[in-house]
């Protein structure tokens, strides 16, 4: 093999030694191991790479090399790759490829990465409905030579390639040889358009429990399949997304050890700033307490527990509805069936923790003797907020991601944070409005 | 059809319709739905619901029905099934099943849910070594007559049933007819045991882009197989609990509004009141610097602002790395990388805000005269423990899933609530010294 000359005195690895290691290594020592891969061994390990990885690696190797590992891909995932390095790059790697390949990757690129389209591969089995099944069979071995994504279905198309029907590999293989396939297909095809969002694409696998599904465009024109497998990658990548906007930050586009420091940074400060910001109420609003807290000290002693409560309820409530909402649980017609349902549950867990905060007022009392004469309307202050800052939790939790997703922005950016946040400065004035109900005229 | 008499004057409606409304309905009324769908439409729409909304489905139909619908299923989806209800319906429907299937959904059941053998299909297609391609072909398609769950590979076994090797039904295909199938097999075959947790199982099938993954025993003999159909379910289902825990509470098992209202308060108050113990300790800590706060009310009005920041920075790096561990990007050993990285991260982020703060402090004197002559004194204090609190919060939310995973605990438990907590208390701690030190003679 010219292209990849064994280095003196390396000894081969194998492909599972090297995944252990990977993450661990840098982008010279990913090379120099790759090298030594067996050559088998090479091209499934290099199939199986993220695409950012690929990426870097082509780059890293000579000219012939990367032509060489370049053919090995699909057009979609030698299209992923293509987007992962520059405009120059690109010209160079699509110079590599043969034209078939350059012209379905290019045409690739004009997807959305997130859309159907962007997934799918146009590498799929075509057939007539006029065809028997064995000329099908025939047929589609012929097509399974070339790079077929996959051949567990056959689709029948018109002269106009329109979708008419599908046939499974295996409705060909039991069916009688001169069998239509318009009489085998089956015509209800669950499909999907070109522009859907990766992430309504994922759902339509797991209802429907499919192997591959056919996208076609908006004149009902068959455009490609996207497999199974790349599904799996987009769940899991659509949950990260969620899970980092969850945690109060913009999605890393990239692993965690993999993403530049600056940018991790980057990503983190902008939410964590705004955060601040509307944090910075919570000043306001003490200052305008200032007086009160002057007045009886001890008031201030439950503010970080009486805010940090509504916090926890409202991150609570809101990661429920965000991600029940990201499983097509809860559409935006549930809004008044999700407002009862956190209704009850605040009210039920502002009682319990209402009661843990009595309790602990008047328990310190009777040890230490803390809170002097007045220790019961402490109590009850404590307690009758506590109530009232859960339920406002949990309501305003579960809530904000459907005024955001009405308002047409994302309802995962109704992050745990962000609800705190919210929570902090209103619980601060229904702390201390219960507060002058019940200690004026005693403490205040 | 003996088993569904058409409901007098019911219009039929489509499988897409039911889809539409299916999660808005009562038990009843999807009964009801369900039988005016065509038969075809019926059995598609059977397929793909959830295993728990099969089991209510099944229960609420005739005998007659129950044994037409529940043998439409293979034994792993049955197995799922046997897993929602009572032992004595168990032993209903398991009288209603053909023999083999019997057998397989009740071997299946000995498995944990969650484990490679629960997930697995007993139904592949067998192939012998020394067979022909032409015969495997004609083998695969006897055995695709039965119920296989998917003929896309056969697994090439010895007469002890240990896996020697894989050919797709592709490499079938294209091969020569008079090949031997030892000659083509691919003998380095990805594999999971029986007892590999699903989420590990997910894993290898996003590495290797798989359709299907035989799992064998300790023997290395081959027990089913699990379709990358399986998996989407699965990996949305790990993200969900990930994201529950996350939010700061035990991950719900059921769709968030099909859980009962009690179970879900139930799953929801633990944790809540365990934050909330934990969170007495500000009340405490507050208590110490009862006299400081006395003395200078001004610092009581930056606690909520300083221990939140700490709180969301915090959120941010559990969340990252927690997810990080799940995608395994991040091990154990990546332990002082991980240090290193969120202590300048923290550095950096912890600079911002207290830029920010102290411009805050400075811009309202100079615009409201709020704080009075002792405004810079102020300003630094609040700007430094906005560093300290920032970079702790990161330290402590980076590390604590590190901490959690040495000690054999899932790392998700350290959810955003539950650091943003801890750093609450020693956020209090890092404000009030710092205040000590640079008001003390001043203010304080």
């Amino acid at each position: 093999m010219m292209e990849r000359p064994p280095s003196k005195g390396a000894e081969t690895i194998t492909a599972a030694e090297l995944s252990m290691s990977w993450s661990a290594l840098e982008s010279d020592e990913r090379v120099q191991a790759y090298r030594r891969l067996r050559r088998e061994e090479a091209e499934d390990f290099f199939q199986g790479l993220p695409s950012a990885d690929q990426a870097a690696l082509l780059a890293a190797l000579t000219k012939g090399e990367r032509r060489l590992w370049l053919r090995l891909l699909a057009p979609d995932d030698v299209a992923d790759i293509l987007l992962e390095v520059s405009p120059e790059e690109q010209e160079e790697l699509l110079s590599l490829l043969d034209e078939p390949t350059r012209r379905e990757a290019s045409a690739l690129l004009a997807y959305e990465e997130d859309e159907a389209g962007g997934l799918m591969s146009p590498w799929f089995a075509r057939v007539r409905p006029e065809a028997t099944v064995d000329e099908a069979i025939s047929y589609v071995k012929r097509q399974a030579r070339d790079h077929l994504e996959t051949i567990y279905y056959g689709y029948v198309l018109d002269a106009e390639q329109r979708l008419l029907g599908v046939v499974s590999l295996r409705q060909l293989m039991i069916a009688p040889g001169d069998r239509r396939v318009s009489d085998i297909m089956k015509t209800d095809v669950v499909s999907v358009n070109e522009d859907v969002d990766q992430e309504a694409v994922a759902r339509r696998f797991a209802e429907h429990d499919l192997v591959a599904i056919p996208v076609v465009d908006a004149e009902g024109r068959m455009k490609g399949i996207v497999t199974a497998d790349d599904i799996v990658d987009v769940v899991e990548e659509e949950a990260t997304e969620d899970i980092q906007k969850l945690g109060g930050m913009q999605a890393l586009d990239a692993p965690y050890l993999r993403t530049p420091l600056l940018r991790m940074v980057g990503k983190r400060a902008g939410w964590l700033s705004a955060l601040f910001l509307g944090e910075l109420l919570t000043a306001t609003a003490m200052g305008h307490y200032e007086d009160e807290i002057a007045r009886a000290v001890v008031l201030a002693l439950f503010v970080p527990l009486i805010i940090s409560s509504g916090g926890n309820s409202g991150s609570q409530a809101t990661t429920l509805v965000i991600r029940a909402m990201a499983l097509g649980e809860i559409r935006l017609a549930d809004f008044w069936r999700v407002c009862r349902r956190e209704l009850a549950s605040g009210l039920a867990l502002g009682g319990i923790l209402g009661a843990l905060g009595f309790a602990r007022v008047v328990l310190w009392e009777e040890l230490f003797g803390t809170y002097g004469e007045h220790y019961r309307p402490i109590a009850m202050t404590v307690a009758i907020s506590l109530v009232g800052v859960v339920m406002w939790g949990t309501l305003s939790g579960a809530l904000l991601p459907f005024v955001l997703r009405a308002l047409r922005f994302d309802p995962a950016s109704a992050s745990a944070p962000f609800v705190a946040t919210l929570v902090d400065v209103s619980g601060l004035v229904i702390y201390f409005s219960v507060a002058e109900l019940l200690l004026r005229g005693l403490l205040l």
